[in-house]
């Protein structure tokens, strides 16, 4: 018999080690640190134990969006006996459950990299029911829901059923039983939650994170730690911002010499081999990537020797784009069509896209205006003048042109997103770009005016605010003095606060999700993971449950989710003391309302005059 | 014969792979990227060859202040035939330089993980003349200067000579040398500067980081990197912030109780053994590790039993203390003396501190004052009041008793350090703290009318004023919402910028140098390293040679360090795109005077009216 019964009745210890003097108790559903004493050394609740039936949601991050009933009680877990069965047969669904089963186990054996793997317990059948395996790919309308189910068998194994569509929510059914299982610190174990019913499935079906990689090179190894982190936080998009002006890493069969010579060097390239790596590793982990290949505006390294961009490097940069170096595609350049055609037809190869990013951002119309080859083409050939409206006629130009060609090679119509702009703004979106087509990507604030009237107007979008989702704001500035353009830094609260359906209003039926983007200007393999994490994860409670609930009632939980995170390698920001994690509700925040509802002064204030910002 | 002549003249190649379609020439002080065609293919520089001699002072960081001479030659290095030599005999010293020899070859080996170590060169010997090589512990008068001469021997070796008053002074030395040595990515092999002459020493004798272990643990690997980052800036002195209110990691051989009550976990401590780790692998980096042991306030975790702290985590927190948990010694508790002296002889036998850091900073009145034994022994056995200036005497008790344990068990006077607080003000200072002995160290603005009431009682001061050296500023806020108390974040630009001369002003020859501060309520493992560099290693230019140039002067040099520190495994933050580098003087600032001189709105304020505040 190894069974604990948390809260109350009888609890059989098979052994405590007690090198800890401390141990938790749960009261008024936080757990309190208390000393170990002889009467209590037995019954003693590890931190984490305590967390798993004393915190809200069981501390599962995101926390399920349906019914959920853990019981209350734990197993000790032989982690060197559990199994996950999928389906019967020899199809490919079969190999990626043993991928995804292999990961389940890592998951479990790095809880505690020091923890006892050989001293019994139950063993663990994982039994997954999937209805569509035949679905490899996500698509945006997939089911990604599962129910979960963990009992015991009458000959005493644990069991977890985990039942959902295909294998994406079967996948996430996983997930949630990876934290459903815990190291015990104080008895040097692992333990399961023995009974536990879970109906859970996401409110929102796009749930991404960007990562560029042009402005600065990151390895396959960081990317992989992205989609690991992902895969912990149910996220399921990887948007790929792979070119830029500043670099072209990407080695396009049809095209070699883009990253040739636009590489930041030989070795800074992602080859065709290195992305399937990427991409399959993704899939495991329910992810798609989802490449962007930028256009008209952000070319510019690699393309020297086509003749395609105009105004490349121009001085003074800040006449002609956002940020050094400039570069727009020449629409006029008919060639430049055949070039990009080849492009698509590798990305389409490579990442099967179910639907396509083509950017669109940051056009400088002063840009094209510079190039006499571009301005006598609208003037001459077409009879255009050169107003904002004639601008917009010519990226029409190209969008329509580099589409026939994406259309092309890709033998079907997939959704197209695009992010916001000039061409997106109300005089002109309707003439250019069909809402049955496209889905626009908003990077503007979360109440600006855009927001409505795209939603007004029947577009689907995926909300990329930059006063929420821009996890690259808040350090010094490169192109500026002082901080950088987006700052301050945005805090964890406010990416979970940032609802689709508060800034959807009546349209969140049209909200397909939200995506926290990671401009690479200031970040590279030394801090992707300390930008995304765990500010990342904060988004994806919110796009996976859209809680009522503040951040308040979460912050406990994010701090568990946060070790989830560096336990895997994930080079995650530390949020509180370690302190407040074992000391939980001790550490209220300060709010100007609190001091002022109490009439007092900080002691800090008073000894510290006019340093007392922190109290804003 | 493998010598290149790097600006004109003759250029024999051995080898050039070709892979990178670029190379560089020195236009003007800027590296200017160029295609690489036929007739360039067997000249082509390499961007670290440029740069050794078309950037200022050689690339080196920090520069030197003094004389410097590097030639124009660079030869082929043999890395396999690399001899550190010191004097002879085998005296402690010995030992010293052969670690600090197999570190040199290291840093060398890591300048390209990929590179080339068998295809020859010349071999290169180092000779360290150390006219005091009894000198094996860092002091506040040590001359840490050094001369490095490089030429050639007659039989075709590369020869270095190092000059130093001391192994500190030695091993700075060593530290340029390998910054005068290259990886050429075109030839794939290591270069070395043929003839060099550098004269140099830093401004200030004390600059320093500190590490705070208290609010989160930070593991021995990861202070091992400080000190590498450390001494590749450099820095001399590491303040181990090792105990607060928050835990008490801290293993005190005769108070051992502490670190098992307070420590977060039982492998969250610092034992002897990895005392003496750390203490060894900064000195043979030319760090003095410092120790802090912070009262009578920041005590808490670790005393629960001892009965000398009062209002340990006294609720509401605000009132009592500036960050949960509260915590202060209660200094009429007779035993306490006692209790701190063993804690002093430990520090003192691991540490042999030549200073000694004794906290002193936020100290309560309210918390003191909520405390009935307080109150009562200093009405009734004193005969005071409760206003400030009566608590002042109450805590010169506290300061006047433990230093005179430490004393005591140091059997010397050491200079002490305290942090700027009530105590330090003009009206208390030179009653309690005579300047003497103390040493203050400033953690208020640059600006404050503290720092030159200081200088002008003639104490000598260390600088971490915390608008520039506050190093965990700038994310959001955990006892608070929004952002963090001292927020926006510090670019690197402003820490370059924090001029001990300026603030000392004619009181220069008071300031002993500076100190990076990282408090680790929201740093662990995870981020101290991209929180502290680059970003520490510009206030170390500045405390090495306080140059009169501006930070604008230094950014090329500083993207050079970074890649530095990042080789050496150190999660340094990115400051630009790598284009910026490769591009150099391409990426010009866009400063707010620039703007109204060209009477120009850059095109992206133009397409996003109301989204300009990167131009402020």
């Amino acid at each position: 018999m190894d069974w604990y019964r948390v809260f109350a009745g009888i609890l059989l210890i098979v052994s405590v080690n007690g090198q800890s003097p401390w141990r938790w108790e749960c009261d008024e559903g936080f757990c309190q640190k208390q000393r170990t004493t002889d009467e209590t050394r037995n019954v003693s609740l590890s931190l984490s134990a305590c967390r798993l039936f004393c915190s809200n949601y069981a501390n599962l991050w995101p926390r399920p969006n349906g019914k959920m009933n853990i019981g209350h009680y734990l197993a000790k877990l032989n982690v060197n006996s559990i199994d996950v069965l999928g389906p019967a047969g020899d199809t490919p669904i079969n190999e990626r459950i043993r991928k995804a089963a292999a990961r389940f186990k890592d998951v479990i054996d790095t809880k505690e990299v020091g923890g006892n793997r050989t001293s019994g317990g139950k063993s663990l059948e994982v039994k997954l029911q999937i209805r569509n395996p035949e679905i490899l790919r996500l698509r945006l309308d997939l089911d990604e829901g599962y129910t979960l189910k963990v009992s015991e068998t009458p000959d005493g194994r644990i069991q977890a059923i985990i039942t959902a569509n295909n294998y994406f929510g079967a996948r996430h059914g996983l997930e949630t039983l990876s934290q459903l299982i815990i190291y015990d610190d104080i008895r040097d174990e692992f333990q399961i939650v023995r009974d536990a019913l879970i109906e859970d499935k996401p409110v929102y079906t796009y749930r991404g994170i960007l990562l560029d990689t042009s402005r600065n090179y990151i390895s396959v190894k960081t990317i992989k730690r992205v989609l690991e982190g992902m895969a912990l936080s149910k996220l399921n998009t990887f948007h790929w911002h792979i070119t830029d002006s500043h670099s072209f890493p990407y080695v396009s069969k049809s095209r070699p010499a883009l990253s040739k010579l636009g590489a930041y060097s030989p070795r800074k390239v992602y080859t065709p081999e290195m992305i399937a790596d990427i991409i399959e590793y993704g899939l495991v982990r329910g992810i798609r990537v989802l490449p962007e290949f930028d256009a008209p505006a952000h070319v510019g390294e690699g393309w020297q020797d086509t003749g395609f961009v105009t105004c490349f490097n121009q001085k003074p940069w800040y006449d002609y784009c956002v940020e050094p170096p400039c570069g727009q595609f020449d629409p006029t350049q008919e060639g430049l069509y055949d070039y990009l055609e080849g492009i698509y037809q590798d990305m389409i190869e490579q990442f099967s896209p179910d639907i396509f990013h083509m950017g669109g951002d940051e056009v400088s119309l002063t840009c094209w205006n510079t190039s006499s080859t571009i301005v006598q083409w609208m003037n001459e050939t077409k009879g255009w003048g050169t107003d904002e409206e004639d601008f917009m006629r010519l990226w029409d130009v190209f969008q329509t042109k580099a589409l026939e060609r994406y259309e092309k090679k890709s033998g079907k119509e997939v959704p197209i997103i695009m992010w916001t702009s000039t061409l997106t703004k109300p005089e002109y979106i309707k003439r250019y770009l069909p809402s049955e087509k496209y889905i626009i990507q908003i990077w503007t604030t979360g109440t600006d005016h855009h927001v409505q009237e795209l939603l007004d107007r029947d577009y689907r979008v995926i909300f990329s605010n930059y006063d929420a989702l821009y996890l690259d704001c808040g350090v010094g500035g490169w192109v500026n003095d002082g901080q950088n353009w987006c700052s301050p830094y945005i805090g964890w609260q406010k990416v979970y606060s940032n609802s689709p359906k508060v800034m959807a209003g009546d349209k969140v039926h049209l909200a397909l999700g939200a995506e926290a983007a990671l401009w690479s200007e200031q970040v590279d393999d030394s801090t992707v993971d300390a930008r995304l994490w765990p500010r990342a994860a904060a988004m994806a409670e919110r796009l996976w449950a859209e809680p009522q609930e503040t951040w308040r009632k979460a912050e406990q939980r994010m701090l568990v989710h946060r070790e989830r995170l560096t336990k895997r390698g994930i080079l995650a920001e530390s949020l509180e003391p370690e302190w407040c994690m074992q000391n939980e509700n001790n550490c209220p925040r300060l709010t100007k309302r609190g001091i002022l509802a109490e009439s007092l002064e900080p002691e800090w204030c008073m000894q510290n005059e006019n340093n007392c910002p922190m109290y804003d």
